[in-house]
């Protein structure tokens, strides 16, 4: 099933299960292996795996091989009943590894309604209520990265297409969106991915992404891992960038959620690349799984802001030697006392995108006007 | 002469100077007593002063306390040549301090010419001659501040008659402009404190100004030194900050050099707040000592763009307690082998500047048209 050669946080194959120890990046890639829900639950829950799509399918697929292997020595015995029981048990197990995670909760909830349906069969064994299980969640990281790579490709027609100069094209990214906080591929990473795959891609820039460092530590890992051509920036030079290299002519972001109008929520510092991409008059597009659309919120409006704590700006956390050995050091670089405001994501308005992009397609809009999501999703 | 009660970088009386030791900040406030050249030249070089005003006036004022002592203890006898031949051959060693500081350079020139000028007089004595050097000295400390004080004054009025809503003024500034890189009380901060001291700010925000953090490590401790009602900010905020605060109606910075046509190279960082100024209609103000305008730099196409080490970017220095006492440390953020730009500023162009205050006055523009920066300083 990890036929694809690209970075991978999660590596399975039937009755194998590793995950990359995400605690220890930038610095050292340590895989774990994941063999049963307690490693899987561990694993979640000290932020081993991070990423709301990756949480969902390490939690299903720690499952999967612990179900695997409890029904190969026999533990069920023939009885569908007594591995649906742990199946389910299981899944309420892991959902409190993470009591915040929405793609944890969906997925657990999807997964049950295949194990019900499995256990309800009038000839149902324990064999092929675990086999149903199985496969469904491995159709899950199959399904996530195939989104990703529909994804990437979508993206990198688009880009090639609209670009003034498709001979030369560079890019810049914000945050992580690459194989570490997906199943794997990516969303705007992916595009990047894409790109570069074709030969299209001359070079990636990276924004460090504060206050929380997901480019420079995470992206930028990802960039050098893949030997993608690419440059991490501060946030606060993406605008000098753009003024001084004429080949970046694209900025891809993803989304934590895209209104019906196609405003978006993403990592606090996008609504600024969006204000700098219309300045420069270059693309600026919005990559996300379909999943991440939401209908029930109208506009940007209607999202609320979440702040988070204070220290996660005045403090920094890096890797300094000692005895020769990478160790993880908190530090604080501002001044005591001073207050501080950190919100943890903003808004950017569906008039700065040029274009939002999904597993299912591209979406555009007329001029002057805003994205229409809803048609997008039902048509 | 130290009578003004803001944060002092420089604290001098006649006989007596002591630097604020800026190696220490924002996590102790320490002075140190600069008794000799050796003193002064050992400040700058360990960059315990920093700043390119303050660099040169330390320089000189530690020049002045030390040629005082020496004669008061008489070493000079009653010979104005003698006197003179210690100062001049002080001032060439003070310069090798930080070979690289035009201000400094400059300084120097200035005060070996009033050397030499009173050197030369028939009845020159050694005290006529140490007299007229510590009278220069003390003179440039006095006159810098007051320029501070008036670039301050200017800006505050031009902004409160500027501003849609004067009852309700917020600011954000970039970088470190005030009492800690000039000889006290600061050019874009300058400007915050008078508004501050007249009770027309509501409230300051400053940025962290990546890579180096002088916003979140010395314009914090500046601010809340001055209880000024002040937060904390990433870069990649801004533009989030001036969508959700409509109080906040101008951003004030500094420069490093204004060109003749009004283009303004300063810190990093600063091209991109102004193009977020000028997407949410506030004030975008410049303001520097008319010294830093430099009429041979015809435009910013004329500035070459300095880039500064990596590591300035991947590594991050902060304080970590060590056995309760406060250890400066430094830490890794970013992924190896990532490459690096690391830009130290960026260019402004004049079209999204609002008006570029001095100590002379206010450069505003006709609309459509570049400053005219050559007939300000001729007027």
């Amino acid at each position: 099933m990890s036929e694809n050669t690209t970075l991978e946080a999660i590596k399975y194959t039937p009755g194998h299960l590793e995950i990359l120890d995400q605690l220890a990046l930038p610095h050292e890639t340590i895989y774990e292996q994941v063999k049963t829900i307690e490693d899987g639950h561990a694993a979640i829950k000290t932020m081993k795996t991070r990423g709301a799509p990756a949480i969902a399918i390490v939690a299903a697929l720690s499952l999967a091989v612990d179900v695997s292997a409890r029904h190969a020595r026999g533990e069920f015995g023939q009885s569908a009943a007594t591995a649906f029981t742990f199946l389910e048990n299981s899944l309420e197990y892991l959902k409190t590894s993470r009591p915040t995670a929405v793609n944890l909760f969906d997925a657990a909830n999807k997964l049950s309604a295949i194990n019900q349906q499995a256990a309800s069969i009038d000839s149902a064994t324990a064999s092929s209520v675990v086999q149903t299980y199985v496969q469904a969640a491995e159709q899950m990281l199959v399904d996530d990265v195939q989104d990703n790579k529909n994804i990437g490709k979508h993206g990198a027609d688009f880009i090639i297409k609209n670009v003034k100069n498709n001979k030369d094209i560079s890019v810049l990214t914000h945050c992580n969106t690459g194989s570490l906080a997906t199943a794997g591929w990516g969303t705007a990473l992916g595009i990047i991915r894409d790109l570069h795959a074709r030969g299209d891609l001359t070079h990636a820039y990276c924004t460090e992404t504060r206050p929380y460092n997901q480019g420079s530590r995470l992206t930028a890992y990802e960039l050098v891992y893949e030997k993608i051509p690419a440059t991490l920036i501060c946030d606060s030079m993406a605008s000098a960038l753009l003024n001084q290299n004429t080949s970046v002519q694209a900025i891809i972001v993803g989304a934590d959620r895209v209104a019906a109008n196609g405003d978006t929520a993403n990592k606090i510092g996008t609504y600024q690349l969006a204000i700098t991409a219309k300045h420069h008059g270059i693309l600026f597009i919005v990559a996300a799984p379909s999943t991440s659309i939401d209908l029930n919120t109208k506009t940007g409006e209607d999202i609320v802001i979440e702040e988070r704590p204070p220290e996660e700006l005045t403090n920094v956390t890096g890797i300094r030697l000692v005895d020769g050995k990478p160790t993880p050091t908190t530090v604080r670089t501002a001044a005591q006392h001073i207050g501080v405001w950190n919100p943890s994501f903003d808004v950017t308005p569906n008039e700065l995108i040029s274009a939002i992009v999904t597993e299912k397609g591209v979406v555009v809009k007329k001029s002057g006007e805003a994205f229409d999501m809803t048609s997008f999703l039902l048509s």
